[in-house]
Formats: structure tokens, C-alpha cells, sequence
């Protein structure tokens, strides 16, 4: 039987011991905030599967949907190109998954050498992207994949509008052949539209909101058409989601979560995300949405006004190094980092013996640059810790299905312990409804006149304001 | 003559009137804190041109320069890649330049569309990352530049030392026709380097560090390959140099500067810049270095410890409406928020009638994606003021090389005014070095034997504290 190996969590930086007094905790505070993760753990192991929680199953029950999934990626695979008309959770699950796991060139790759469609994902409305896309793809071989929870969502629509119009001129009764819904298997638009048009369609199941529906049909189908073993991923999920049975200090998704919660009562406002490895690059960009839209809350649970949220930043290591880390060591003590390392990178390349007579060059020969990448990150958290910055580590054995399945999980149940010490309701966003409404009503949508009329009585803006 | 449209800043949602009491500003306050605004100014222009100030006059001083670029540029563009070997700020301009002003998709649109090389920038040494931009590089038609002040950039020298012996195996003597060095005149390993192998070299002027650098050879030479006007990008420069010639009122990058010196004393320890529009996506990671590495320090001018600092986060619009706004408009009031809009778009895409049976669809066709993004944009700065958040707004004209010119300049004068009235060297990045000094030590250089002793005799790494 293959043996996995699990990532590893590293913490002995955000410890006093390391990083001093003033900014570390204690053996003692942990300790004697540990009812605070046990609680978490709690309410986290109760609620399995039940309400915003069913994601926690997604591992276990989709031996069905996988098949499924399976099959009709096989034929998408004979197309160019694949294209997701999808924004925020319907996107950066899916960016997050191509670069990590296929050739980060990997539309320019000629069609024998990639094995797979080209993938498009489009999560932004800007018009002269929509018409770039269209000048490099072949409308011919090219399949859409609309998604939407509930087919109200006004950017994904747009597009789907878009481009079904166009694929009906082209294709009349054809055109069902190059779209494929994912969406919400009862309510909604996409699935009435859908089954007019008799679209093939996936379902994203109850209680998987957008960020954490990436190990669903939205993260899993475009997945299985890139060739990502998607049985490996979610082995990989299972893998973690044992890992946190307990809540104790084996618990890797407990810890740092507790450590993240208790930073962020110390003031500390923003989490960063460090990986050092083009391929986590959009890692980082996932992480983003999960922790801002999940954390980022007005109101607890019981309805008192707590502004809570923590800022997440992402950063590529060793790139930021050169653009992020000045800051990082020597601003303000308000920011928890997280570096992301990886063991064995699938390649390597050695640094040959050349200008010899340049001591600054000279000391690079005959390593590689796995091993630069690799001292440049324990110099790096070397650095910070001297600077008594608080930080902690992931490393990854190495970037494949299973240990991509293993960090999206271990984020995944982190963010929702934190949720739960936060005592929010980690899975709304009721912050985002103002700016749609205000949307609406710009564009006069029936039934938004009197936000229409807010908006007209809003204090007008100032010339002298405007330079 | 061919007029040119400014930029316009809009800092009404800074203001009380907008955001309410507790967080806006008063216009008395900036009346009572005009003075630092005036002596950072002074400060600025007493030093125009002079020791690190010397980016202020590239608008003005190259026009040799430019003519030689283009010239050499005229040669480059008749190859396949273009390969930029640099990092931080040897790679943000021209990574924003690119994303800006080119097809979003350059690298894959056919060579009679693209009508200009194809562009990598390399500014990472993922072992990966290289291999795989082997894989769509043809080496016959590719050339490189690599770019550094010092010639002792580890990440970059490496890269060059690996691409370098490869074309000297491939090619021999004429390994030099597929290279370009970009460097300090005088100083350091790579002018030397470029002169015993006779490589053809620009220069990076005195006055000029990394971040400041992309109106330099730095990013010019990549952008005139790429076929962007660069006279009119330099033209923009000095259109936003001239608006900022005086401390008063009508000084864009001035005001923005202290509204943001003064919401980083009240506690706003970070700053959001979010385009609507992703040719401006890479315009934020420009920003995101400039800011972090100038304000990010530990030292004042007079040695005074203070920590100071915004941590930048880029975020794109409307894209992370869905990611990020949640978090913005109901976390913690401890952001500044700058939108960049687009007034015109470069392409017009139609929403067409369809489904029209479901409101939520319907209200969009009929409409333009132009009109959704921009009404979305300004949705959400209703939202973000009326949830109290402080915010302003960049509107482009258009995209083009001028306008992006004046953009680039503003956000550098601005951070040369913040770092003035924060009374820091602005220039320097003294905090990176600790990370450089390790990476030295553990690759056993020479000279670091004391830094390495230094690693060794740290605390070890406890395993309990590992998961």
C-alpha cells in the first residue's frame, strides 16, 4: 500500500522561547487557553455534516460523483480548451488546483506534450478580457462550464449570457453541447435555465458554501479534465480530516488555529501566506477569500457588534522576499506569517560552475537551485524570528494530489475552529448584499426603487474633494 | 496638439461628511497638518535629482537612452522570447507595463497577432519554474536580460549562471547575441561579467533603486520590446511630475500622501489598492513593493526606533468583491481602501436578451460588461462608505502608455512624500539583509564563518512544538 506522508506544522516560532518575550506565547497560555480549542473542536465535530458544515462529508460521499465526474472529463478532454465562468469560490478553487498541479505553462504547452484542454478562468466582468479570451479560443472545441449556486450571481450570468448567445448563433440546437452547469441541484435560475436547455450539469451540494466548495463537482470537474487525480485529493482530505479527530495537541488545524486566534486577540491583524513554490502561488490566493469572507464579521452569534476578521496577505517566497519581507521585519508587530515549504520539488537544476573569480556568484555553483530556494526560506525564517516576528511553517513532502488534498482541508478546518472561537457565523457574508443592492439599483432593477432612491438622496460629493 | 487627460484622485469618502465622525477626516484637520504636507514637498523638491531621488528626472534625462533602447529593441523584437532574469523591482514594472498595455493573452496569440516577442519574467528560482519555462522557450530565438544593480542578486545570478552556460554549450561565441545585461555602470560583478563576455548592457543610473526603476532601462527596454510607446509612458511621467510641482491643494500625489500619513497615525496599518480592471492587476504588485519596502522600517532619520509601516494588499475589482469586500466592509476599521477605475475601455462587450423570464438575469441584458463593472465599482464605494470605511478613487481616462505613466508617478512622488513626512530614508532596505547574511552562511560562503556560528548556536527547533 502507498505510504502518504503527512504535511508537517511547525510552530516553534510563534513561541517565546524563539521569538521572545514580548511578542511569543507561553507553554502556560496555550495551555490555559486550551478549553477555548477544545470548545471549537466541540461545536466543529457536532455540527459535521450538518447545515454550512456538510462540506466536512464532501471526501467521504462523492464515490458516485467522482465516477460521474470521471466520465464526462474524459470527453471534455477532447476539447482545446475548457472555460469556468465562475467568480470567487467558483474560481480560486480551481486556479488554485492548475497551478499547483499542472505545468505552470500549461496553455502554451502544445496539445501532445499538455494532455488536456487548455483552462480559462474567468472570474472578472472587465470587458477587454471577455474579448481577449475570445481571441485566443477556438469556440469550435471549447467547453464552458457556468457556475453558479444560485444563478443570480450578476458576473456570472453576464458571462453566461455572453457566451451561450454566441454559441447559439454558431451551433443552434448544438450549442448545449459546449456548456456544462454547476449549480444548485433545486433553487435557483442555472438549474431551471439548465433544464430548458438541457444542459449537462453537476450539483453543489447543501451546506458547501462557495470557499470551501472547491473539493465539490466546482473544484472537482475542471480538475478531473486537466488529468488531477481527484481520488488522490480527496484521499488527501481524508488524510487531514482524521489528522483533526482529536482535540489535542496532534491536531495540526487546532493548534494553528488556537495560535491564530490568540494572535489575533493580541492585535495582530494580518495573517500572511508565504508559499515557496510557483505552484502554491494561487494556494495563497484561495486561502485569501477563505479567510476574509469567513472571519471578516460585524456581528457574533449572539448579535453583539464585534468587527472581527483578520487580514490575509498572500506573498510568493523567495519573490516577496524582495519586495515584502523589509516590511515584514522591520514595520509594525501586527502580522502572523505562515511559510509554506516543500521538501522535494519535482525538478531540479543545478547552478553551474561559472565566474569563478566573483566570491558573490562563486558560492552558488555546484548547488542547486532547490537547495537556494530552500536556505533562502530558513534564512527568511531565521530572520524573522531575530526580529521577534511571530511566524510558523507548513512543509509539504512534495506538491502532488494528495498533499494539495491535505493543505486545502487543513485551511479548511482551521478557518472553522477560528470561526468558533470567534463565536461567528463563519460561513454568511452579509457584508457583500449592500454593494449588490447598490448594483441593482444602479441598473434600475424592479423591486430595488427605494435603494435606487438612498442612493440618488446620498450626499452629493464635493468638487473640492476631486483633484 | 494631442491632448492629454490627468488622472483625478477623489477623496471624498475620506471625509467626515462621508464616512461619518469617528472615522473620516475633517477638513480642519488637513487644514492644522497642511504644514507636513508642505515640508515633505519641500523636502522632495530640494532633493529632486539628487543622490536617491535621481528616478525624478528620468522623464527628462534619456533621451539618448531611449533612442539607444529602441534601437535595440527594433533587433529583439524579431525573436520568438524575450526572457527578463530579474527580481523585485527588476521585475514588477515590467510585469506591470506588460499585464497593462499588452493582450492579456500575449504569449499565446499567434505571431502576426502578437507582433512581438513573447514575454517572460523570471523572478522566482523554483527549480520547477525554470525547468518549465524551458519547455516553451526555443532557445535559437530566445534572448534574455538579466537585471541587476549589483550583479550580486543570488536568485538572479543564478538564473543567469544556468541560462548562461547553456547558451555558451548551445552556442559558443555567439552565446552573447541572446543576452542583454542590465546594471550599474561602473559597480559590482555583472558590468564586468557583461564586458569581459562583450554582452550588449544598459545601465541603471545613480539615484535609482529597484522600485523606483521601472522608467528606467529596467523596464523600458522590456516595454519598447513589447512595442509599448515608451515616449508616451515617459511623457505621462512628467504630465503627473508637473501637477505635483506645488504643496498645495491641487497636488494629487501630495493630498493622497497625507490622507494616508495621517490614516496611518490613526491606526490604519493597512492599505488596499484594488483596480477595476485586469490590465491594472500587476499595477497593484507594483504598488505593493514600492510601498512595503520604502515605509517598512524600523528607523527614523534620527535613529529613533519606531516600526513603521503599511502593509499593501493588492486586491482586483470586481473579482475580489467576492473574496475580500466582506471582510472590508464589516472587519476591523484598520484599511484604507483605493479604487482605480477606468472611465473607457479599450472594448465594448454587449449583455444580450436571454432568459428573460428571471429578474435576476434580466435586469443585465440590454446593458454593457463596461456598465457592470463600472456600476459595481461604484456600488461598492457606496457600500464601503456607508459602512464608514475609508476610501478614495483613482480614475483612469483610458489605459494607455501615458496614462500609465501617470500612474506610475504618482504612486512613487506619493511614497516619496509619505516616507518624508514620516521622517525615514525612504530608499534603503536595511531589514533584508539579515535573511541574505543566512542564506550566505548556510551555503558556507566565504566571510560569513561568524553568521554561521550565529545559526548554529540558535535555540534548536523543539519537536513538541512540530506537528
Amino acid at each position: 500500500m502507498k505510504e502518504y506522508k503527512s504535511l508537517v506544522f511547525d510552530y516553534n516560532n510563534m513561541m517565546k522561547d524563539f521569538v521572545g518575550e514580548k511578542e511569543g506565547f507561553s507553554e502556560k497560555e496555550l495551555k490555559n487557553n486550551f478549553d477555548i480549542a477544545v470548545n471549537a473542536h466541540k461545536t466543529f465535530e457536532e455540527n459535521r455534516g450538518l447545515n454550512m458544515l456538510g462540506w466536512t462529508e464532501l471526501p467521504y460521499n462523492q464515490k458516485g460523483i467522482v465516477k460521474h465526474i470521471k466520465t464526462v472529463a474524459k470527453r471534455i478532454r477532447k476539447a482545446d480548451a475548457f472555460v469556468v465562468l465562475g467568480i470567487g469560490g467558483s474560481a480560486l478553487g480551481t486556479n488554485a488546483l492548475f497551478k499547483s498541479l499542472c505545468h505552470l505553462h500549461h496553455n502554451e504547452l502544445k496539445k501532445s506534450k499538455r494532455k488536456a484542454p487548455k483552462l480559462y478562468v474567468e472570474d472578472n466582468i472587465d470587458p477587454v478580457r471577455m474579448k481577449e479570451l475570445l481571441d485566443v479560443l477556438d469556440l469550435d472545441k471549447t467547453i464552458f462550464n457556468v457556475i453558479s449556486k444560485s444563478g443570480s450571481t450578476s458576473e456570472t450570468m453576464s458571462q453566461f449570457l455572453i457566451i451561450y448567445k454566441m454559441l447559439k448563433d454558431l451551433y443552434g440546437e448544438n450549442a448545449k453541447d459546449h456548456i456544462i452547469a454547476t449549480t444548485d441541484e433545486k433553487n435557483g435560475n442555472l438549474i431551471k435555465i439548465a433544464k430548458e436547455e438541457d444542459l449537462e450539469t453537476f450539483f453543489i451540494p447543501d451546506g458547501v458554501g462557495g470557499r470551501f466548495s472547491v473539493i465539490s463537482p466546482v473544484g472537482l470537474l475542471p480538475a478531473a479534465v486537466l488529468g488531477i487525480d481527484i481520488n488522490e485529493l480527496l484521499k488527501g482530505c481524508i488524510h487531514m480530516d482524521k489528522m483533526c479527530r482529536k482535540p489535542n495537541l496532534k491536531n495540526p488545524a487546532l493548534i494553528f488555529g488556537l495560535l491564530q486566534y490568540l494572535s489575533m486577540q493580541k492585535g495582530k491583524n494580518i495573517s500572511v501566506i508565504m508559499p515557496y513554490s510557483d505552484n502554491l502561488k494561487l494556494i495563497a490566493d484561495w486561502y485569501c477569500q477563505l479567510w476574509a469572507e469567513s472571519l471578516g464579521k460585524k456581528l457574533d452569534l449572539k448579535n453583539n457588534i464585534v468587527h472581527t476578521g483578520q487580514t490575509p496577505v498572500g506573498a510568493l517566497g523567495v519573490t516577496d522576499q524582495h519586495s515584502q519581507i523589509q516590511l515584514y521585519t522591520e514595520g509594525p508587530f501586527d502580522k502572523v506569517i505562515t511559510l509554506i515549504g516543500v521538501k522535494n520539488f519535482k525538478e531540479t537544476v543545478e547552478i553551474p560552475h561559472m565566474f569563478s573569480e566573483y566570491p558573490s556568484v562563486n558560492f552558488l555553483s555546484g548547488n542547486t537551485l532547490n537547495d537556494l530556494i530552500t536556505n533562502e526560506r530558513i534564512a527568511t525564517e531565521y530572520a524573522l524570528t531575530k526580529n521577534q516576528r511571530l511566524n510558523n511553517s507548513i512543509v509539504l513532502e512534495e506538491i502532488n494530489a494528495h498533499t494539495i488534498g491535505q493543505l486545502l482541508m487543513f485551511f479548511m478546518i482551521q478557518t472553522a475552529y477560528v470561526g468558533a472561537m470567534l463565536n461567528i457565523d463563519t460561513f454568511n457574508q452579509p457584508g457583500v448584499e449592500e454593494g449588490k443592492n447598490a448594483t441593482y439599483a444602479l441598473f434600475g432593477r424592479k423591486g430595488y426603487e427605494s435603494k435606487l432612491e438612498e442612493l440618488k438622496s446620498a450626499k452629493q460629493k464635493s468638487d473640492k474633494y476631486i483633484i
